[in-house]
C-alpha cells in the first residue's frame, strides 16, 4: 500500500469521482470500531484518505514546516508501541449513536487496538485521543491543604501533596452532517460557509460532498480525571464536573479582570475532594480563548470597555464585545458535551459553572444535572466584579439576586491607565 | 467598495490573473506603514484581499460557525473606536527590514491609525496585534513576597500584591518569501509542502504565487511587559526575558513531569524584580504545545517513555519523541525572535532559558545576550529530573556538568502505574 516517496504532483482539489479501493467508508455511530471504520487523514498514502484536513489540529502547520525544512521524513509512520491508554475508557452506548458525539472520534483512542486488522494490512491510522497519568503540584491545592479544606490521603493526594490524575487529550474530529444538524443548518450551506469564511480553506468542503469527516485546524481539549475513569459512566457514583474554556491571561498569568483561574482551581479542589469521598471528578479544558474569538480581539474589547464613556460597567459588558467582534460569543457550547459523552457520563451531581449556555447544552444532550455550583464570593477578584454582575444580570446561574440596570452602572472596573 | 451581502458564488481557488484595482500591493519591510501597505484578509470585500488565509488564527473556524448558524452578520466590520494601544510601541528600525520579522506584521498594531486614509476610503483592515494593561495575581509571586524575594513598591507591585503589566497579543502573519529564506528552502517548495502536508489547506499557495502573505490557522503569541514598554528598545536599560513555549499540563495544571510552570514563574518573578530596580522585563508565551507537536502526541510519548524497557530514563528521552512523532521538535525557534524585534529589542541582559535552540536563534537574529539564567535546582520537580538531565546531556545550557551515558540511565522517572 505504501509508496516510498511522496509524489510531487499537485492535485488542487480532489473530486468525488476519484475514489480508490483503499478508501474505507465511515459509518458514523456504528456499533463496533470495525463497522464504523477508521478515520484516515494521514498523508503516507493519499488513496486511503477518507477525511478532509490533517491530524494534530493547528499543529499540522508545524509538521508541514518540519517536512519543508528536511527535518521530518514525509513517509514517517508513528511507532505506537507502548503508547496505549493505561486505563480502560469505553466503549459506551454514547459512542454508538451517530448524533450524540459529532466533534470527537471515540475510536481514535488506541486505533492500533481498535483497528488491528487494518494496521496489519498497512493502513496508517493515527490516534486522535491519548490518555496518560500524571501528578499535579498546584499552589491553590497546597493552600487548600494548609487550610484544612483538603487532606493528604496517600492515594488521591500523596504525602508530597501531589494530586494523582488521569489525563486525556482529545483532538477535534468533526462529522459534518452531525455538526450541521446540531446547528440546525443545511450541511451544504455549512460546507460553503466554512469554505468561504475561512478564506478558502479546504476546497474539499465543496468538491468532496462524499467526505463527511473534517479534522479542523483548531486546538484540542484536555480532560483531567480525579478518581477512577470508569466511575464517570456510573450514575450512582457522585460526579463533580467543570467544563472550562481557556483563558490564558487568567489561567496561567492570573489577570484579575476575570474569574477564570479562581473558578478552575475551585473546580480542581472540589473534584479532588469528591474523589476522596469515593466519587469521581472531571475537569475538561477547551481551547476556546476569549469566547473563541481569540486573544487579539479580547484585548481590543478590554480597551473599548475601559475607555468607553461611563467607564467599564457591568451594564455594557456584552455590548462592547459584539461591537468589536461581531458576536458576543463564538464558543458553540452545543458541541461541548461531546467530550462528556466520550466518558459515558449520564449524570453530573455537581456542575461547577454559572453559565446557562453550558448548563443548557449539557442537559439538552441528555445528561442529568443535580446541583449547580457557583464560585464562592471570596474567590472573585475586585476587577472581575464587572464580569460577574453582567453575567448574573444576563441570567447566568447564581444564588444571589440580579442587580437592576441602575445598579449595574455602578459596578465598575479599573480605568485603562490604572 | 462594499457589497451588502456576500455572494453565494463559489470560487474554488482564485487565480493570479484575477486582479482587482482595490487590491493593494504589500511591500514587506518598507519604511512606513503606507509604503508597506496593509495586509487585508477580511472577507467583507473579496476584491481587496491581498493575503492567503483569514484573521484570528485557528479561531477563524469558530467565526465561520457563527456565520453559518446565523449568529454573526457576515458583513460585520469591527468598531475599533477606543481599542487602540494604551502605550506607544514602535516603529523601530527592525520593522523596516524585510528579513528581520517574517511571521509578525508590526503595522497590524492599531491599523486604524497606521492606515487611516485607507479606512476612510472604506478598506476593512483588521488588527493582528493588540495591547492592553492588566494586573496579575499569582500564587508564586505571593510566595516570593512572603519570603522577602520581592517587595511591594506601590507601583510595579501594588499594596494588594497585584503585579502591573502591559500585555500584547500577536496573531501570526507570515511573509512566505521570508519564511522560506529563514528555513533555507525554495519558496515554491515551501508552498507546495505547506499545501500537501496540511491535507490541501489553501490552494492559493499554488494558484496565487503573487500573494506573499499568509495568516496561518495557528495559535497567537502573548507578551507580558513588566516596567515601561518603550524601555525594551533601549539597550542601556537592563532587560530580563523569558521566551516560553506553551505547556498546558504544567503551566495551568502543574504536572510534575516537566519544569514549564516553575520556569515561567521564576521568569515572572525575575522580570518583576528587574522592573523594580529600574529595568524592564518581558515574558513571551508562544502557543507551541508539546514542542509544537500537540498534546495528543505528547501523551503518547509520555506513555512510551514510561513503559519502555528500562523505564523512563534521561538516556532515551529524545529518542522516544522521534519514534512516535517523526521529529524531536517542531517549534522552529528561528521564528521566535520576531516577537522580540517587534519591541525593538537589541540586547537582553538576562535570558531565562537553558535551550540552545532559543539562545542560538536569538543571537543569530542580531540580539546580544549578556547572561543566561537557568532555573534554580530547588524549583525542579523530582519527576522532571529525567527531562532536565536529558537536556543537559544534549548540550542545553547549565552551570552544572553533564552526566555520562551510564549516569543518564540512572536518572529515572515514575513508572506508568505510579
Amino acid at each position: 500500500m505504501e509508496k516510498e516517496k511522496r509524489s510531487p504532483h499537485i492535485i488542487l482539489a480532489s473530486q468525488s469521482n476519484l475514489k480508490f479501493k483503499e478508501t474505507l467508508p465511515i459509518k458514523w455511530g456504528a456499533q463496533t470500531a470495525m463497522e464504523r471504520g477508521p478515520v484516515v487523514a494521514s498523508n503516507t498514502n493519499h488513496k486511503a484518505r477518507n477525511a478532509i484536513g490533517a491530524h494534530s489540529g493547528s499543529y499540522t502547520v508545524y509538521r508541514a514546516l518540519s517536512i519543508a525544512s528536511g527535518k521530518f521524513p514525509p513517509m514517517h509512520r508513528p511507532d505506537l508501541n507502548n503508547t496505549q491508554s493505561p486505563v480502560k475508557i469505553g466503549p459506551y452506548p454514547q459512542w454508538k449513536d451517530p448524533l450524540k458525539m459529532v466533534t470527537v472520534d471515540p475510536w481514535g483512542l488506541d486505533p492500533q487496538l481498535n483497528f488491528k486488522p487494518l494496521f496489519e494490512e498497512g493502513y496508517d491510522i493515527r490516534p486522535t485521543i491519548s490518555v496518560t497519568q500524571a501528578h499535579l503540584q498546584i499552589p491553590e491545592i497546597n493552600e487548600a491543604i494548609d487550610k484544612g479544606r483538603l487532606q493528604v490521603d496517600g492515594s488521591i493526594i500523596r504525602e508530597n501533596r501531589d494530586v494523582c490524575v488521569t489525563k486525556v487529550a482529545i483532538d477535534p474530529v468533526w462529522y459534518l452532517p452531525g455538526v450541521a444538524e446540531r446547528l440546525n443548518v443545511d450541511e451544504g450551506d455549512l460546507r460553503r460557509i466554512l469554505f468561504q469564511e475561512t478564506g478558502g480553506m479546504y476546497p474539499e468542503f465543496i468538491t468532496r460532498p462524499d467526505l463527511k469527516v473534517w479534522l479542523p485546524p483548531i486546538g484540542s481539549s484536555t480532560a483531567y480525571i480525579f478518581g477512577k475513569a470508569e466511575d464517570l459512566a456510573n450514575p450512582k457514583v457522585e460526579l463533580t464536573c467543570r467544563v472550562h474554556d481557556e483563558c490564558n491571561g487568567s489561567d496561567v498569568f492570573g489577570s484579575d479582570i476575570c474569574t477564570c483561574r479562581p473558578y478552575l482551581m475551585y473546580g480542581i479542589e472540589d473534584a479532588t475532594r469528591t474523589a476522596q469521598r469515593g466519587g469521581v471528578g472531571i475537569i475538561i479544558y477547551y481551547r476556546k480563548e476569549g469566547r473563541a474569538l481569540g486573544e487579539v480581539t479580547k484585548f481590543l474589547v478590554y480597551n473599548a470597555r475601559k475607555r468607553q464613556e461611563g467607564g467599564d460597567t457591568a451594564a455594557t459588558y456584552f455590548r462592547r464585545t459584539e461591537c468589536v467582534a461581531g458576536t458576543e460569543d463564538a464558543r458553540f457550547q452545543e458541541f461541548m458535551p461531546d467530550c462528556l459523552h466520550l466518558f459515558g457520563i449520564s449524570k453530573i451531581h455537581n456542575l461547577h459553572s454559572m453559565s446557562n449556555m453550558k448548563y443548557d447544552a449539557i442537559v439538552k444532550s441528555g445528561i442529568e444535572v443535580v446541583n449547580r455550583v457557583s464560585i464562592p464570593d471570596h474567590l472573585i477578584p475586585q476587577d472581575a466584579q464587572v464580569e460577574m454582575e453582567a453575567k448574573k444580570a444576563a441570567g447566568y446561574f447564581s444564588k444571589e439576586p440580579k442587580k437592576t440596570t441602575e445598579e449595574l452602572k455602578k459596578v465598575t472596573g479599573r480605568a485603562i491607565k490604572e
